[in-house]
């Protein structure tokens, strides 16, 4: 099987088999095949398209190309899920407790953010003394002793993946729905959890714009998952404005501690929820949605979700008394100052990319991998679209490292939220469940 | 401008500005665009296409890459012509001396056969002493004292089309008329011909397999000489049969050397004259087709092309009784025997690839570049398409290195001709003229 032949068969439209599909990626993984070979494969990928099959193929055999975990000696079921990234969503460090409480263990490998997007590892280690970083023997002990952890995905998962990945973004092959899916769900293939809730993110802050592309990616993704025999829920919700109010590593934690003590913004809370009920009836431990949600605001509301993050941050070595007064122990900014609505009217849109790009440049975020992170600075939203807005209200507070930061942020920010005199409803959060 | 933006507008079916495409071609002949760029770039362009535009500024790109060669202190106006690679072609041994002939000069740079189509310098080193490798200076000098050369293209000529055409052949991006077009004619322009025919082949023996790929191939070439201040003429001509009855090099030579004679095959003869005629047109050496078709057959007829093929073969080091007993001086083979057609009828089809890669088993041909040539060996048909045949007749003969190989050819050669009741028309040599 001759490299330029099977990139021939997919430039000609061609369905591949699973053993082309297994013998180009594993001469990419081993370096038998030259990078130039694999990117007009990828380009022929990205210009033809690749039917289910073949992204379960293709997902199937870049897990397969380094070490894949296995639960079953720690749990009968062990849950994750997976945001396709979005601004201001912190739901990680809630759901992945109260699923754990719940009593279905969640095993959860993350990445760190990129450009808009943050990432749940930046978020974590704004915790002082949080260590992202485990072997997987320290994963399954954890997984066996408290039924959570949210570490850094190991290098030896999927390298194909990372390969691949690089050389795409070298040439222009990212924006590609079969190769985005099997990319996502190589990784949670690899990383071995029975069930797996998608969190598909589409609207101005996500990497998918429209609900058509939403659709089609968290599509093939429940097509790859089933075909790999791994249930698979996906959520599509909407990311046009951020989720929540805090933008940024620490301001975020602080929010998800606040939902698990049983407060926090309401649209948080609701997805939460929703993604930890999802998951619980996925995982078998309720017969539906409505029995899985009841658990799930069961667990909040008694303390035992926040008590299960507080286990989780003290097996990762992490400050435990962020659970108790984030504020004592989370990393501040200097400049903390509100901007003022400029007029009265309705909040009718918050641009949650250009937010996004606001707290990435103000410091909470990387512009390029292995930027420098500033964990106290960020945003907080005071309004959220459809709320009524006075002339003079604090908008947002700006958390910056300086007032010259500040003032740049503000501006942005100002221009970032649309207030009009309509009233506009708040809008769904999410669209669709595949 | 960075090379991941420019592809990433080609993979989305846009069109690429001059500029854009003179950076790829700079940054690939500097080697500061790497292979893998180039392959993803190359393969948006085979999925999406190009514009007249962008192929003609891909050419221009590509010409500029190296030398470009200026004949203006030689003579007002020389000719130049390509054939895309057919079985059987022997033109330019036969037109080059003979427009030469008619006044107008000619300077033509020619490629080695690959696969099952002959190469028009393989063809001349059949001849004992033939020196294909000419200096810019010494082909200068001799299409001013004899007005013509054929010679080996010099590497300096269009450099980055020999990069793009090495990366293509390793990543499946060969078949797109756009480069093929913009590869043809870079070469063309570098080497600085101002007036252009093609001579295009469709039909079972041809890269082109359809009319409409052929014409399509045909149109956009004459685009980019327009588009490059030379004129361009493309003759679609038919590639199903082999063209004359010799395949081989020194068969070849020999029949070229009887069509100067006033003899050889009948359609050989025709399409020489045509194509030479059309250079004499567009050459400005005859006011029309009909002008310059009879002073194309005066030259023939009188013996001066003839007599330029001598003094061509004399400035190349070359045996010049070749013009007068090819027989002597050429290369034979040992076992040169006639194969009998198996039943009487109508010769229905001469499969011409098949016939071709009969004659490259043979020794004539090279499957990889840089395989060695056996000159002597290679078929002489004795039927063509529309002949009536008797049983026992011969077919062809085979001019093989042993009876090992002639046997296996036979058998091969008999599989390539098939023979029915019913008469069939001869078919036509030339589909239409661009």
């Amino acid at each position: 099987m001759r490299a330029v032949d099977i990139i021939a068969r997919k430039r000609d439209g061609h369905e591949l088999t699973r053993d082309e599909i297994a013998a180009f990626v594993d001469g990419c993984t081993r370096g038998t095949i030259p990078d130039y070979q694999t990117a007009a494969w990828l380009m022929a990928i990205v210009c033809r398209g690749m039917t289910s099959q073949e992204a379960t193929d293709l997902a199937l055999a870049m897990a397969a190309s380094g070490q894949t975990l296995d639960w079953s000696a720690v749990a009968p079921i062990v849950a994750d899920k997976h945001s396709t990234g979005g601004v201001g969503d912190k739901t990680t460090l809630v759901v992945a407790p109260l699923v754990a409480a719940a009593g279905l263990p969640v095993a959860k490998m993350s990445g760190r953010g990129l450009s808009f997007t943050g990432g749940t590892l930046d978020k974590l280690e704004s915790i002082p003394g949080f260590r992202v970083e485990r072997t997987v023997d320290e994963m399954r002990a954890q997984v066996a002793r408290i039924g959570v952890v949210i570490a850094s995905q190991t290098r030896e998962l999927a390298p194909a993946d990372g390969l691949l990945y690089a050389l795409r973004d070298a040439t222009a092959t990212v924006p590609s729905i079969p190769l985005i899916a099997s990319s996502i769900m190589s990784k949670k293939l690899a990383a071995g959890a029975n069930i797996i809730v998608l969190d598909v993110k589409v609207g101005l802050g996500a990497f998918m714009k429209t609900l058509a592309e939403a659709r089609a990616l968290a599509r093939l993704m429940v097509q790859i998952g089933e075909g790999a025999g791994r249930p698979v829920r996906a959520v599509l919700a909407a990311m046009d404005q951020p989720l929540g109010n805090a933008i940024g590593n620490a301001l975020e934690v602080e929010e998800a501690v606040q939902v698990l003590r049983g407060r926090g913004p309401r649209d948080l809370r609701d997805h939460c929820l929703l993604l930890g009920a999802h998951m619980l009836v996925l995982g078998g431990r309720a017969a539906s949605l409505e029995d899985a949600s009841r658990l799930a605001e069961r667990t909040l509301s008694s303390g035992q979700a926040l008590e299960r993050l507080a286990r989780c941050v003290e097996a990762q070595g992490g400050d435990t008394r962020v659970v108790s007064a984030p504020r004592a122990v989370l990393p501040s900014a200097r400049e903390v100052r509100a901007v003022a609505a400029p007029r009265a009217g309705y909040l009718q849109a918050l641009h949650a990319e250009t937010l996004g790009l606001v707290a990435m440049r103000l410091g909470a975020g990387r512009e390029r991998k292995g930027d420098p992170i500033d964990h106290g600075v960020g945003l907080l939203l005071h309004k959220k679209v459809g709320d009524e807005v006075q002339a003079g209200e604090p908008l947002a507070t700006i958390h910056a490292r300086d007032s010259e930061s500040w003032t740049r942020a503000s501006q942005e920010v100002l221009a970032a939220c649309a207030i009009g005199d309509e009233p506009v409803p708040a809008p769904p959060l999410v669209w669709e469940t595949l």
